[in-house]
């Protein structure tokens, strides 16, 4: 078994070690570790069609889904892809060690706010091997070490991969050891929840399930979200020609993700304009359509059922339909059971939307733009370790930033605080 | 009994009616608060009276210290420091709403990253009943809810101020109902640490052991700190003028602060010159001195102790002494002793103060100067909610700006990830 405590001690020692690996030599091992996974494409296919070969049974028995067969496969096109995505973050701007902000507190006193890596951060995302190069090289970039684990699924593949990027590092004379790890169990990833000693966050990605046991089973701060029920609220100042457009990509072009919409909200005064082509559109993209009583009685001939939990992800071709009768009673109805991911509506008026955006507490508040958007790589950030509902640290899609903290260093000469308590000296305004 | 999920229920529902309160209205609350408070001076003074009288019966009994009794005690010049701290308050800039980034990410397609508000925070302090309109002025300014707990020794003093700041908020129109809240015994605030569906963040002030109760008793995250364990380290090229008036000044301007220092580490190569007055100017103030073998064999008149717990925070006139062979042997005592709050070097050598700086992982790391600088309103942030030692979300002295989080607003026209994805759109670079 994984000694999952000591890989989680010796890896704060490296991350102590981390801070005073300069950008040059960060880009320099990203730039390597980017040209050796091209130099071994072909272990790392081979390693890969292990897993697809196990998976191919999983597949048969109905225990893993053809999405999830899909997203373990790796090509050419998605190494290529992950290579490039390695290049990109090189690109990026060093996130620690800049200063955030600066002021002399008093004549000769001067604060410095600047940006530092978290330190130890525990991984735990599905069966996709692009993943451990994209996460392995946005903690590199931010000077920080991580603890990897992968979808069992990805076994061999993953562990290629993270044993080429490891020995790239070894290869650089100033990198610390263990600045990326790996662990393999669920049992593992139980003694990882209790490391609170040396670990400082853990990102968890994959199934609700998941997120929610790590959430309720660590002291290690958490970031990520569990669910991911977007909703589309149709306002009667929409424009009809943007509805089924955006509803049909937000659901259809990768129904199984975080950022797909499960619940689209229609104002009253616009359904029946609205109804008959999505409904349509809807069924010709082999949608299974859920209602309220309100649809159901007038549109009975396109609806599957009636909803019964609109607090549900389907994350498949499956979608949830309400009529409300204001802006507010869609604010409320996102408020109350949707899971603070990201929001849509669709409207032509200004105020309504900006009532909407402001009201609907959601990371991501959208106006007029499908929710598949919601992605790190899209916002600009080059990648993202994952996707955060928390209301602490960082919102909606993290990037390199969000991997960071702060601390304050503060520049005095001899400067005592009894000084400005007795009146001597005193603080600027 | 209090009903305290009924309490962080409401608050939920106040949180999202605060999103619309304009930055007028709530400068305009803030001054009323102060003008009420500073008509009702004496009934407060009377409240405080009471609780003092109670507290002199625990003072007799050892059950509370001077120092807690002396926190306790609101005089005029506490209660016009209070009113001033609000007026200063109102003179900050509005923390929330404002635009952080923008950035078109395709042609017409703009994001925004918007401060908002963190939503409820419940906030759990010491017998201080000057901080009660402090936090509740913080939380207004950033458009928070919060649910207040204070030390029950203030119970009076903090019902009287709590009753004027609410029924000052009830008498402005726009203003949402249960914007501030307050409870009151152990049980409440059990009860509130499971209310995780309705708070968002716990910020506990006060003993260590309270605070590492809250963390280990729930879901809810805690920002705050458990110990303060500062050091100073006396570096070899220390200017021997600074080095006594700042012990002095980090040990006994407040020795129960938690940035008072507590352990002080002296390089061993300037430890002959810096010990006789060092040790003479701490008898001289009733420091009761603890150190190492090193120290107690050549200098034993003036050692008490040997030091057993390196990681213990005296909160009194007690200090540690330990003689270091490097920077290095500094850095690694403080990142295993200490807790990662206030940690100060006097050297007059750049390089070395830079290392220090860089590898002591704690909130503030301070050249040539008192550890008692570590606070909010020394920073310049007007005031402050606690002091953070976690290494996400905030860190340091906490003020505005640790009290918001932000939320994506992206604005299209219709459009959808299908055109990116087959390339009939490109994302801005």
């Amino acid at each position: 078994m994984t000694d999952v405590i000591s890989i989680a001690k010796n890896a704060k020692i490296a991350a102590s070690k981390m801070l005073q690996i300069s950008s040059k030599i960060k880009n320099l091992a990203l730039e390597k570790i980017a040209n050796e996974l091209e130099k071994n494409k072909n272990n790392i296919i081979n390693a890969n069609n292990i897993d697809l070969n196990n998976a191919v049974k999983l597949l048969d028995e109905g225990k893993i889904s053809q999405s999830s067969y899909n997203r373990l496969k790796l090509d050419e096109n998605k190494i290529r892809d992950m290579i490039q995505g390695i290049r990109d973050i090189v690109k990026l701007n060093d996130p620690v060690n800049n200063i955030l902000w600066q002021r002399d507190i008093a004549e000769g006193i001067t604060l410095k706010k600047i940006s530092c890596p978290i330190g130890v951060i525990g991984v735990i995302f599905e069966a996709r091997p692009d993943v451990i190069s994209q996460i392995s090289s946005l903690a590199i970039k931010s000077s920080n070490v991580v603890i990897l684990k992968g979808g069992s699924e990805a076994v061999n593949t993953n562990t290629e991969i993270f044993n080429i990027i490891k020995n790239t590092l070894s290869s650089i004379d100033s990198f610390p050891d263990n600045a990326v790890n790996i662990i393999f169990s669920r049992d593992d990833v139980k003694e990882m929840l209790c490391a609170d000693e040396y670990i400082n966050l853990i990102i968890p990605r994959g199934s609700n399930s998941l997120v929610k046991f790590i959430k309720e089973n660590t002291k290690i701060p958490v970031l990520g979200h569990a669910d991911g029920i977007c909703h589309i609220y149709i306002d009667k100042d929409a424009d009809k020609n943007k509805i089924t457009d955006i509803v049909i990509d937000a659901k259809c072009q990768y129904p199984s993700a975080c950022n797909a919409v499960e619940t689209i909200l229609i104002h009253t005064e616009i359904k029946d304009i609205v109804l008959p082509k999505l409904l349509e559109k809807l069924k010709a993209n082999n949608v299974k359509i859920n209602s309220d009583e309100i649809i159901k009685n007038s549109y009975f001939q396109y609806i599957d059922n009636i909803v019964e939990n609109w607090h549900k992800e389907y994350g498949d071709k499956i979608i949830s339909l309400k009529i409300v009768n204001s802006v507010d009673e869609a604010i409320e109805h996102i408020n109350t059971f949707g899971s603070g991911h990201t929001d849509c509506i669709i409207t032509e008026n200004n105020e309504i939307a900006e009532k909407f955006m402001m009201f609907v507490d959601s990371a991501g508040v959208y106006k007029n733009i499908s929710t598949r958007f919601a992605d790190g790589f899209r916002y600009g950030f080059g990648a993202e370790v994952g996707i955060s509902t928390n209301k602490t640290h960082a919102r909606g899609p993290v990037g390199l930033e969000g991997l960071t903290i702060y601390k304050y260093k503060l520049y005095g000469n001899g400067d005592i605080v009894s000084d400005f308590i007795s009146g001597k000296r005193k603080f600027n305004k």
